[in-house]
């Protein structure tokens, strides 16, 4: 057994500055342990009462809001994130649990169904119901750029602990801090609630080591990731090569494309382009949902567009970004634009921030883009690719070529979508989510968003991260035949106590 | 291009004879022709209406009526099974057919989910609408033990194409000529019904490569299959090895295991014996819910229930097998029963045919699986494999040593079930289905029904490949954000023109 003896601090991205305290990397004791406890603790934690996980939740949320302001400051300086920011995105931490907890509550997300018997038929016909069930232990990886939201309370871990799954948290390495703080109020919920010990864990790496172990440990029954398309794809490998493999739902990778249609620039071109500076420079630039290309026709009026663009761009402050590395990522990326052809037409001021993003703005030709698919890579931070197309029969090559993303944003008038009504079905076979006349951040918790989109957007593009569907992600169907009605469980019985909505034939 | 120019016929595996005609093994090139026009298809029968669908799955359901006998007999010389037999499976692919085109025209299975906007908020809510939309083509591999159920238009290529994906599939090789007359079905309601050539192609192969090409091709999407363990997981490791990993639905294995607990014993002991007798030499033992091992007490009891199946045991009539091969591989899996401990009871009678079946009974200590686990795989054909257990502490150690299966099995007094909670609890957290007081064989076509299970009784063990669930696994939630009306799929309109069922808040 290696027991590795090694610390890690935060960093300060604005500052540079080591932040206290240390915190110990998890060992592989404390990866078995952290298993073996969730393994014990499912038997029980499956069988609760969805009011009993409904309490948990809320109480995880009441204890999120009472630590807010501590948790907010740690996040602060060890995200850069700004306090407003990270004080909405508590509420909408806290809103995610109770919005999860009234789902369970409310009990029909389970997608009850029951066949009744029917003895004279021949053969005679049995009698089967069948509900969503809890997959087991599931492992979550927190995410740098939502240190609360997708984080060690997140989406993920709020949706596998509805459904009735412990879950073992990685924390990020940026913000070991932010997620102790949170780790803290989920422990002294389970005391509160008494729920079995090992429902939730937090296990600490600043390497990928204890990531590995976790995904590989017998008893992990999925995983929940948010992150670079390499980290999420080295999951996959290792799940898929488990002698046991197991589902990954891992939210990698996407540029986000937006087409600005001619009629609808010729109409709104000021308010696209103010719209659209917004969302690509939002946080930094650091949203999975950050248009990282826009599509733009030739001549006068995409010029003009550009320069609206151009103007904007310069005049957009720089900010701190989450890690240091990730601020090397944008330079690189940057680089990269750069080396594949792609023209820079605008920078923002520059920062003297130990991680600092710098606002740019690209311009190519939509032939480069077809030919160089380089250009089409996610580039992290507050910059965007305008690709000039000479018609819409060019932008539907673009298209054609796209891979899987988690969104597509169509500028356009209502006569536009409907005269290329084949262009819009098949950018809607590369996306999670299809948004009109609006701009891509900004992701709604609700019944129904779709976080999500093929590969490599994801590593299952059949579900969602977001939104009340992610629940479904750590279920599986299971039916019982002629089961005893008190035998059954609640919402499958006869006298449906629950009064859940279910499918009877 | 490799061109295979190579064919191979069927062999009737009751007399060993060579069947006309032979089948040309589909080269390269016929395996990228097909996915290419799969890929053709999917823009234009993604948006075909449901009706437009239902009515193909019908008109394909009537053409297999029409043609029934010439398809049941051609089935009959292939596989050995009976014409009864083969006759109720026709309806039963019959009937699958038309409970998808029902459920596509009833049209709630799309989950399609509505939020309002809400201008007003800080910041303004979105309007949000979702909804199931198909995945892409699909390759289906036609099973050797269902050569019309879980075949050529079997549960797989029903729900995938009712989903609104074409299909293409790899002929089982043991039923080539059934395979092709019943595609000849499906082309012609594809010219009946108007739609595009390539939503349905059939491939044959008598080796491994055509399923790998297909597998790999990039315009396929998903796979279904239905099969052995080594297959599936082949079939797995490809599809994770691709660029874009792809969905693998594949049913492998599964021993189903039977528990006779000590009351129900005492109160019914012939009634289990014969039931579970009938249902494990049902069809040869062919079954992939076959009961391949049944707990039974030590003592008196459980002796004496041994003798009442050891006596219909050998009374029972040998059967010829689906092929040569698998009458080999049933033969290898008896030898490995007896190489790891297992004590062989009794064996029915011999047989002449060229892939003869005889049925066989087993017997082993429950220590004996716990220290052998060889003794809990899979042997396809009519053999069961008696584990005496000491007490129910033994059978909840064997029970958590259990692989994933697709079934499990209970006969127990009510009270027997109220008593051991945990044990049926740590029982569903293994299987797709529980069945209580009846028998694993016959898996119902209904929409509660769960043939599914963890791994490795599939690959995916969320979902289940009989019954109106399986249509969920070719599909993807897709997102419509402030996307125009007339724009949008009829299911999430404003006027909600299909009357579907759905979730507005």
């Amino acid at each position: 057994m290696t027991m590795a003896n090694r610390t890690f601090q935060a960093i300060n991205p604005a500052t540079g500055e080591r932040l206290e305290p240390a915190f110990a990397v998890a060992t592989e004791d404390d990866v078995a342990r952290a298993c073996i406890l969730a393994s014990e603790a499912f038997e029980a934690y499956a069988r609760t009462s969805p009011e009993a996980r409904a309490a948990f939740l809320r109480a995880i949320a009441d204890g999120l809001e009472s630590g807010g302001e501590e948790i907010v400051a740690r996040a602060h300086v060890e995200t850069a994130l700004p306090l407003p920011r990270l004080r909405s995105e508590l509420a909408r931490t806290c809103a995610q649990l109770r919005l999860f907890a009234g789902v369970i509550e409310e009990g029909s997300w389970v997608d009850a169904r029951i066949d009744t018997a029917d003895p004279n038929r021949t053969p005679p016909k049995p009698d089967v119901r069948s509900m969503r069930r809890p997959l087991g232990p599931v492992a979550v990886f927190g995410a740098s750029n939502f240190p609360l939201a997708f984080s060690t309370a997140g989406g993920d871990t709020a949706s596998a602990l509805a459904a009735g799954n412990p879950v073992i948290v990685k924390a990020h390495p940026a913000h070991p801090g932010t997620s102790d703080l949170v780790a803290r109020v989920i422990a002294a919920s389970i005391e509160r609630c008494a729920l079995p010990r090992g429902t939730f864990a937090l296990l600490f790496d600043d390497g990928i080591e204890v990531g590995q172990s976790l995904v590989r440990h017998p008893a992990i029954r999925a995983v929940g990731f948010t992150g670079s398309r390499r980290g999420g794809e080295a999951l996959m490998r290792l799940a898929a090569q488990r002698p046991d493999p197991i589902p990954v739902y891992a939210e990698m990778s996407s540029v986000n494309p937006v087409i600005v249609f001619p009629d609808a620039l010729r109409e709104r071109a000021t308010s696209i382009a103010d719209g659209l500076h917004a969302s690509f420079t939002l946080g930094v630039g650091q949203f999975c949902t950050n248009p990282g290309v826009v599509l733009v026709p030739v001549g006068t009026e995409g010029d003009a567009f550009v320069n609206l663009l151009t103007e904007r761009t310069r005049a957009t402050a720089a900010g701190a970004m989450l890690t240091p590395s990730i601020s090397n990522a944008y330079r690189e990326g940057q680089a990269s634009l750069a080396k594949h052809g792609a023209e820079l037409v605008a920078r923002g001021s520059d920062g003297t921030f130990a991680a600092s993003g710098q606002a740019a703005l690209w311009q190519v030709a939509a032939a480069g883009t077809l030919a160089e698919p380089n250009l089409l890579e996610e580039v992290f931070g507050p910059s965007t690719l305008v690709v000039r197309y000479a018609d819409l029969a060019e932008v539907e090559r673009f298209v054609q070529a796209l891979d899987g993303q988690l969104t597509a944003t169509v500028h356009a008038l209502p006569e536009e979508l409907r005269d290329h009504e084949q262009l819009v079905a098949l950018l809607a076979t590369k996306v999670g989510r299809l948004v009109a006349n609006q701009f891509p951040t900004g992701v709604e918790v609700s019944h129904a968003m779709v976080h999500g989109g093929p590969f490599p957007a994801t590593s299952d593009g059949r579900s969602t991260s977001v939104g009340t569907h992610a629940i479904e992600r750590f279920t599986r169907y299971v039916a019982y035949q002629n089961w005893p009605d008190d035998a059954l469980p609640e919402e499958l019985r006869h006298a449906n106590p629950r009064r859940v909505w279910r499918r009877e034939t």
